[in-house]
């Protein structure tokens, strides 16, 4: 495999749908949010994406049985003529090196183009080192008529400046050279920890957005474990004298995944 | 050399012969086990793989002649109706960065299916940190169909949701992209230390997967080799007070340039 | 998108226009002279460069719109036959890696080409670990032949032995083997430091080379203000007893951007 | 530019002419070795390479001129036959990548075979960390037949067993592969120190291989200079108490190869 190939598993016909991205990034919030709502929805897998900028490496599950390194497509049929068709992209990793996020990016608006996408929605965190109790949700468009029907859903747009690294970011860049409208929702989160009561907060507002009622009981779920073991490690921390906590290189607060 | 690269030397008729592969990897378990494999059937060569991601370098061999890095292909065929055509992949390195990995494979692949290929062993090392006087076989497999003939064979699957990096991983799920099935051999070892013990016990099992009978001899003598220089080893660690760590890969004194 | 493409957004005819580069670089003095000369011009823009080598992310501006990475190519016409129609190329980025450093400035060549450049001036800073009060511009050419104009317009020629890193030194270099002069215009900075005086010395010699004459005024106001922030640092250093001061990688003194 | 890139400048007439490749390398031997080399028999300069996988930079010489970084291929005709035509390789830089360096040695022998090369030799340091008052040269040969021939020279072929890294190595293996003899002269050295006195050396064995003689006297001046230097660097050596070695980087026991 010498570049990022797609497989189309199955012949689907949509209706100009839209793309929702939920790839792995900061505090794993489009990943949650995005996988929790194609779960709920029974959205279905279409086609698959594997790429040597992943790992080379492959997973052993539960079976014994191995699997590549992958990003997936999962499609949703609207019940009802308020909602829109749907294509989801998830999976286990984004690109390792710079020129492989342009280059995967490209693969899945390609895929998205075939049935004719012209609006995306792209899912991840917001980190800002803190642990609110009712999670933002910030947002950056690719086009300006996006920004007043977001605010009226409830998105924040007072964060801006900053820069929102990979496929969350590129998706909106690379889609509107191609035409497709764009909106990044970013939920609030502290950066470090895997935040399900943030990518609540994301999907309440997709939910909004989408004309989608979707039961989000598992999400709350999580949430609260997620809940407890951050009270649970905070005290941990506050019996810590001296914390060392560099950041990852590239990872300050202002960036957002 | 812009990519790499496969030179046939002989023209091989096979009868859909499986692939046994064994580059280096932990504690060099696989690349022993086929080694020692080859040797005693006197497979001989027919291919070699040359790559412009294995190191910039050439080894000077004892006689004082050069030799670029390799990966080398040797087939043997099957003495009777219960056994299979073989070919071996061996050699100094695998790829040095992910996509190369992927390349790698994907030209192994290619060579295989020439000749038909339509089932692979993998072969390596599962490191646990500890030295097993009996070490185990774990196993992992591209399609489920094989895990019952594997159990007979005394192969392990307690050990899931690991992941197996490099050529040992990537074969089998390239390999399943391809339709050619194919299963993992990982000898339990420390992961440290050069471990003959527990290739010859990935080499009993797989010599009763394929209907060999092979001279273990060599390798239980090396594997007794291996034992007294960790004897030694360890005491010697017990002496020390302060731990001297290795120099980084590629600066010994050795190295011309 | 795999490698870095162009798109000319407006058609445009010039004659034999001079290409002026101003990416980012040493004390952004080169950045900050050419912007501030398309601004005063009123030049306009006419392409833009987008690169897989550029970083994996959009930029939310103020309005909460995102934007790539981008370069951008502007032109300007000239007034009167004393001077030239202008090209620029500034940006948010040059290259991460040594061999997209060669793929953009071949991209930017390409351009130049189709409007028939034969002269270019790339703006840079030379950093020198002081803060002159009166920064000299030092100059580097790929034609004999331009010495002596830039001499005479108080460019200086004492700093040689060194490298010039980056867009400014390789559209010299490529740019002559594709039969294009070029000059490289260094203004004397600190070399940790946005430096906006180093940049308005710079941009008077480019003036006088291009009878050109612009409002320096907000630059002036710029320097200003870097001279106070300096004078703030230098007090707050002096205070300081240990001074910790690790150079950027690969980036000696010598170095010149 | 998006590869590896020659020039050719000049038409010549060259019969089976002998590649002699001087790069940078461990104690520049082979670079100063070459260069003295091609200087003293006042060979001309026929062709130039340049590689985006050099550093993207260019050089200010001391004329304020600037140049790109390159290698330089030089010629020089036999005066009699028991003398061979030669062509020289030498320049600033090898590849900086493992995958540049094959590319780098497959465009030198695309060079070389336009001119129907049969045999190279490279130059290069072989490093001891002790530095003799006289250096050994060792050898080591693609082609067993040029064990013999060198032996008689005075090239010890004790040195086996390590690796030959970088053009002066992958000349000998790529250019077997396209059935070019080749041998590599290393000439002891430290390591860590320009050493003229192991170029003299490597010179010597050369000039009496290809029945050539050549003027060492300014590499003999050179080498005095380095001796110098070398004492005054052991004296303060000397006087350091410990030694600070790095540790190597990211090679736990979790992964499975």
């Amino acid at each position: 495999m010498m570049e990022t190939e797609v497989i189309i598993e199955r012949e689907i016909r949509l209706d100009k749908p839209i793309l929702i991205e939920g790839l792995p990034g900061l505090g794993l919030v489009g990943k949650i949010a995005a996988e929790h709502m194609l779960t709920e929805l029974n959205a279905e897998r279409f086609g698959t994406l594997y790429s040597p900028h992943f790992p080379p490496q492959v997973i052993i599950e539960d079976d014994g049985v191995v699997r590549m390194m992958r990003n997936e497509f999962y499609y949703w049929t609207a019940e009802n003529e308020n909602q829109h068709d749907l294509i989801f992209i998830v999976g286990d990793h984004q690109g390792q090196t710079p020129d492989s996020h342009y280059e995967l990016v490209g693969k899945i608006l390609d895929v998205s183009q075939m049935y004719n996408t012209k609006m995306i929605y792209t899912l991840g965190g917001y980190g800002t080192g803190r642990l609110p109790r009712h999670p933002k949700v910030f947002g950056a468009v690719n086009d300006k008529s996006l920004i007043k029907p977001l605010k009226e859903a409830g998105v924040s747009f007072e964060k801006t400046g900053g820069a929102i690294v990979g496929a969350a970011g590129l998706l909106l860049g690379q889609g509107k050279l191609r035409g497709i409208k764009g909106a990044c929702l970013m939920g609030e989160t502290h950066g470090q920890i895997i935040d399900a009561r943030s990518a609540k907060a994301v999907l309440e507002i997709l939910c909004k957005l989408l004309n989608l009622s979707i039961d989000l009981t598992k999400l709350e779920k999580k949430a609260k474990e997620t809940e407890k073991m951050l009270e649970k490690a905070m005290k941990a921390e506050q019996q810590q004298q001296q914390i060392m906590k560099p950041l990852p290189i590239g990872e300050g607060p202002t960036y957002i995944r």
